[in-house]
C-alpha cells in the first residue's frame, strides 16, 4: 500500500484544527498542511440550528481555499469526536449507524457531539462530490480510556443514574495513547527490555486548556481524572476541575443561582483563570507571578497541588510510577512546572520525567489506518 | 485543680449522643455515663423553628432523667459544633458573641449548626437553673483543619465565589486531632525520639458513616479530603463523596432534576448504598459479598479504590508516609480492609498500618480545659 494521505478534522469549544498528514508505510508521519480557525460555540440553550449553522459558516469561509490543493487526493478524511459513551471503544468509518451513535451519546456531550456531527454534515456536503469513494472516520477522545476496570469508572452513586450512563468516560484519550506509544517507542529505542515495558507504569499528564492524568499500565488506561465530562479532575485553564459536590448545591439552593450560571462559571470563569483573576494562560501567570502578583502565585500554587495530589492517586492505582510524561501547551513547555514536579515527587522513588509534544492529528491518522489493516 | 467532670453532647444528623467522662489531672478520661438517642433531622425546608422543636422534644423526653443523677457535680458542658467557618480555630465559651458567630456561619452548615444551638438553648433552659456558674462550650470539627495552607483550602472558583467563604474547611478534625495525638502517644511510648515524631507523616483515615482522610504534618492539618461540606471526597455510608461537577450539571440541565432531589440523593442514596442497592453498612456488604452479591463486591471495590487513590494523594502533600492510622466504625474494626491497605500500599516503602479507636468526646472534653488552662 503505498502512503496514505489524511486530512484531520479536529473540531474544539473555540477553535477548528484542520491538517494534512501523510502516513508512510514504515511508520513516518509528516504533516504536510495545517491550519486553525477560531470560532464560537453557540450557548447550549441556542439549539442545533444554529450550532450547525455556525459551524458551516465557520467552515465556508475558510476550508474551501485552503484546502483546494489537496481535493481528490485524499486517502480519508478523520474527525476527533470528543464523547464516544460506552458503545465506541476504537475508530469507525462514519456510516448511518455510527452516526447515529455519535448522535445518540450528544446527551452526555451535547455540544461537542454536535460539532463533530455538523463538521462531518458540511464535508460530505462539499468535499465528497470531489471524490465520492473518499471514507468519514471518527476517532474518540474516550475510546481510550474503555479498558478503564469498574471501580475506576463507576461513581458511588444511586443504580438508576448509574444505569443512564453516569460514569467516568475520561477525555484526551488521543493524546494520552499517543503518549504511551511514544514513551514504549522511546524507551525500546534506549534498549529497555520488551519485558519490562510491558510491566511500565506511566502516568501521562495532558496539560493544556484541559488538563487530565491517565495512569496506564500494560498500554492501557487504567485510571483517569476526567469522568462523564471533561470538568472534573485537576484544575484547568478556565475549568474549575472537581469541587465539593455540596458548593454546588448550597450556590443552587442558598444562592439561588440556576445551573446555566454554575455551569458558566465552573466551566469558563474558573481555574487558572478564576484564581489569578488575570489569565488563563500559564506563560502569563508565571510572568505575572514573578512579578509579584498575587492572584497568579494562588493561581498556580492551587494548580500544582492538585496535579501533585493527582499524581498520588494515579501511583496509588498503578502501585509506583516508573515515568511521568508531561504533554499539552503546559506539560511540554513550562520548565518551571516540570522542574517543580521532579522535586517535590522524588518521595516517589526513582522515575523517569518526560516531556512528550502533543499530536493528536497525528494518532487519529494512524488509528484510522490501523482500523483500515487490521479489518 | 481537682478532677473536672464533663457532659459532652454530640448532635449529628441521625443521633444525638451524651457522654459524662471525668477527666484526672495526670491526663486520665473515665467515662461515666454514655448514651445517644436517634432522632429525624427534619428537612431543610422546614426552616428552623420546626428544627428547633424537634431538638427540644427529643432532649426532654431523654435528658432529664438519665441526666439527673449528674446535675449539680458537673464542671462544664461541651458541645460539638460542626462548622466553625473561617472564625473559630479552637474550642470556645459560649456566650453571646460565640453564639452569633456560630448562627452566622449557618449559612454553610444550615442544619448541623442549627442543630448543635438548639442543643444549646435547651441546656441553657434546663440545665443552668440548677447550676447557674456552669459553662457551656463548642468545640469545632473544622478547627483542626485551620492549619490548611491556601493551596488546600482553595477551590479553582471565580473570586466572587471565594470572597464569601466557599473554601475547604474540613471536617472530622476532632477525631483526626484525637488520632494525631494517640499515634504521638503511642509512638512516644515505645521509646520514638521526639524529634523523629516532630517530623511524622502520618494519614488519618477517619472511615465511619461520614469518611475523611487527613494529612498530618508537626501534629498539624496540612490537607484533607472533606471540603466546605461534608460531602466531598471519599465514598461514605450514604454519601457519593467526590463526583464530576458537570454530572450534577447533567442532571440539572439535562433531566430536569432539582437542587432539593440531587442533594437527598447525593446525601442519602448513594455511597455504599447506592452502589450495592443493599446497605449503608460496612459488615452487611462483607457478609453479603463473600456470599457472591455483585452489588456488594462493587460497592467495597469502589470505597477501597477511592480510598487508595485519596492516600496517595495525601502522601504526595506530606511527600511520603510513616503512619497510616485507620479510625471510626469501618477503620478500627475492618480486618479485611486493613489487610487491603496494607498489601496494596507496599509500594509506599515502609510504614506502619495502625488502628485508633475514634473518641471525640474524650477530645471535645480535654480542648476545653486545655482553653480554660491556658487563658
Amino acid at each position: 500500500m503505498a502512503d496514505a494521505r489524511v486530512l484531520v478534522l479536529n473540531a474544539g469549544s473555540s477553535t477548528i484544527k484542520a491538517a494534512v498528514l501523510e502516513l508512510g508505510t514504515g511508520g513516518s508521519c509528516n504533516r504536510l498542511w495545517q491550519d486553525q480557525h477560531p470560532w464560537t460555540m453557540p450557548d447550549a440553550s441556542d439549539g442545533n440550528p444554529e450550532l450547525n449553522a455556525a459551524v458551516h459558516q465557520c467552515l465556508a469561509s475558510w476550508l474551501p481555499a485552503v484546502l483546494a490543493p489537496w481535493r481528490g487526493s485524499l486517502t480519508l478524511v478523520a474527525h476527533r469526536v470528543v464523547h464516544g459513551g460506552e458503545g465506541f471503544s476504537r475508530a469507525c468509518r462514519i456510516d448511518a449507524e455510527v452516526r447515529r451513535g455519535i448522535a445518540a451519546v450528544s446527551a452526555l456531550a451535547p455540544l461537542h457531539n454536535s460539532v463533530a456531527l455538523a463538521v462531518i454534515d458540511w464535508l460530505e456536503t462539499w468535499l465528497l462530490p470531489w471524490q465520492p469513494d473518499l471514507s468519514q472516520w471518527a476517532c474518540f477522545d474516550t475510546a481510550f480510556h474503555s479498558t478503564l476496570p469498574p471501580e475506576q469508572h463507576t461513581y458511588a452513586l444511586p443504580a438508576a443514574w448509574r444505569q443512564q450512563g453516569l460514569r467516568r468516560y475520561g477525555f484526551h484519550g488521543l493524546n494520552h495513547q499517543h503518549v504511551a506509544e511514544t514513551v514504549n517507542q522511546l524507551l525500546g529505542e534506549e534498549g529497555q527490555d520488551p519485558s519490562q515495558l510491558l510491566g511500565l507504569r506511566l502516568i501521562s499528564a495532558h496539560l493544556g486548556a484541559g488538563c487530565s492524568l491517565c495512569a496506564i499500565s500494560q498500554g492501557r488506561s487504567v485510571a483517569t481524572t476526567m469522568g462523564l465530562t471533561p470538568l472534573e479532575g485537576l484544575v484547568m485553564g478556565s475549568r474549575s476541575g472537581s469541587v465539593d459536590p455540596g458548593l454546588l448545591l448550597h450556590l443552587l439552593q442558598r444562592q439561588g443561582l440556576g445551573p446555566a450560571e454554575l455551569d458558566h462559571a465552573l466551566n469558563h470563569q474558573s481555574g487558572l483563570l478564576g484564581l489569578s483573576e488575570l489569565s488563563s494562560d500559564m506563560r502569563q501567570l508565571r510572568q505575572a507571578g514573578a512579578a509579584g502578583h498575587p492572584g497568579s502565585q494562588l493561581a498556580i500554587a492551587v494548580f500544582t497541588a492538585r496535579l501533585l495530589e493527582g499524581i498520588g492517586a494515579m501511583a496509588a492505582v498503578l502501585r509506583g510510577v516508573d515515568v511521568i510524561a508531561l504533554s499539552g501547551g503546559i506539560g511540554q513547555n513550562d520548565e518551571q512546572l516540570a522542574h517543580d514536579l521532579h522535586q517535590q515527587l522524588q518521595w516517589l522513588g526513582r522515575f523517569r520525567l518526560l516531556q512528550i509534544p502533543a499530536d493528536e492529528e497525528g494518532q487519529i491518522a494512524r488509528q484510522c489506518l490501523q482500523q483500515i489493516h487490521s479489518s
